[in-house]
């Protein structure tokens, strides 16, 4: 299944939290620390707790190379407990000239065997071509990110008129011959959200932000049921994972994930 | 010997070439191709010809990594084969909010050992900041790079007149203040690296793009002295490391480099 159709499948039952795998030792449930891969039961429980409610999973790559190779491993074992139907993300955030973006592309696509990336716009078309190739993936190229300094580049407006991350939508939108592309855009900017919405089109809207980072899961969904539009995904890492530190956590974190679920129904038309 | 240590005492023997390992099994002599490790073979032979005439290595991540695990062991084992006086350079141009900026820096400075680190500016200063947490690395934040579509954003003009690129350098400058900030500057962009020259400052400059993708090793280094600044490394990958695929390859790379030099001292005052 292209991970197109695994998307829409999951969008289409209304289910759009993305689970964030940022996973780390200090911060997983006191019980598990001591266990030969820590890191990888840990995962296998929270798969397992939210493989049906989630529309699908972010690997938070750096936190797998802070590791070395061990977490690589780790990294690799977890990709392969995930059910086949649901979308992964690598979240990876890489962007390098032609040939070397082919070789980015074909570590997180045919290797590690991930359905979609989170891509840098800063050296442009070139940078993002070769992961583009692959029709069948779903490339999420950082439009408006949640952190604070964007403003530092992203918000800073162009002699055009439009703000970078704009110019950044904009060109993504030409890209996306192939129907391939999607954009992150940081659930922390809500106004920015709502006023670039319909520059959307149809691309896949990935929005990391929501929890421990101050985004509002009901403001988000709200302004996409308003606009009409369905193609969103939004993120939770730390405040979904690490909800709970006891040995009950799996449960938890399965009600947490359902109660969000809740939520954005409610919300939906 | 920390970073710039490292980078000061080989510039002041007037070496700027750093040595990029790309290294590609489809690329590398063909007598090497059926060993059991040949991709390490190789870079051990480049690191054997190449150690007393370079400034530094660059270890282009993504070559390795479209290997997966085992590139990944290739390039620790690759790392470990460079003598401890050259600087090496992570080129692996990350860049992620905080806490996951925190981790990809843990990866590349504590896991694999690098002195240093390519890295995109798209998401500001806090994706930035913890790797500068790190005084004794050096972190090289992308500014204007070699590729032709550097103009879809870098060559962006800004509202305020200047360019993206030049935002990013002086946001850089402004980032520098444990010394330990430098730029990338792609070589084919003679013209902007004549006029913005004199606005890196003390930041060291490494420059992609001599070579295969057309940049000029003289004109780059005349416009360095012209300036009368001698902090650059001039990045040469595929025009060298591939410059012969016999098996006396190793003399005709020792050769190469040596010739590199002899020019570039030619050019130095």
């Amino acid at each position: 299944m292209n991970a197109q159709t695994k998307l829409r499948k999951k969008t289409e039952k209304g289910l759009h939290i993305c689970v964030g795998l940022d996973t780390d030792i200090n911060k997983i449930p006191v019980h598990l620390r001591e266990s030969k891969n820590s890191l990888l039961e840990f995962n296998k429980a929270i798969i397992n707790a939210t493989a049906n409610e989630a529309v699908s999973y972010k690997i938070n790559f750096a936190f797998y190379e802070s590791l070395g190779i061990p977490g690589m491993q780790t990294l690799e074992e977890t990709i392969s407990c995930i059910p086949s139907d649901v979308l992964i993300i690598a979240d990876a955030k890489r962007g390098d000239i032609g040939n070397t973006s082919k070789m980015y592309a074909q570590s997180v696509f045919d290797y590690f065997k991930c359905d979609s990336v989170t891509l840098h716009p800063y050296m442009g078309y070139e940078s993002v071509e070769p992961f583009l190739e692959y029709e069948d993936k779903i490339s999420f190229i950082l439009g408006l990110t949640s952190n604070s300094s964007a403003k530092d580049f992203e918000k800073q407006k162009l002699e055009s008129g439009e703000f970078l991350y704009q110019k950044v939508i904009s060109k993504t939108s030409e890209w996306n011959t192939r129907n391939n592309c999607g954009l992150v855009f940081g659930a922390t900017n809500l106004e920015e959200l709502q006023n670039n919405i319909s520059s959307f089109e149809d691309m896949p809207i990935l929005l990391p932000g929501v929890g421990a980072q101050g985004g509002s899961l009901e403001d988000v969904v709200a302004t996409f049921e308003s606009n009409s539009k369905s193609n969103f995904l939004i993120n939770v890492s730390r405040a979904l994972i690490y909800c709970d530190g006891s040995e009950n956590f799996e449960q938890i974190v399965k009600k947490t994930i359902t109660d969000y679920n809740i939520t954005i129904k409610s919300l939906l038309a």
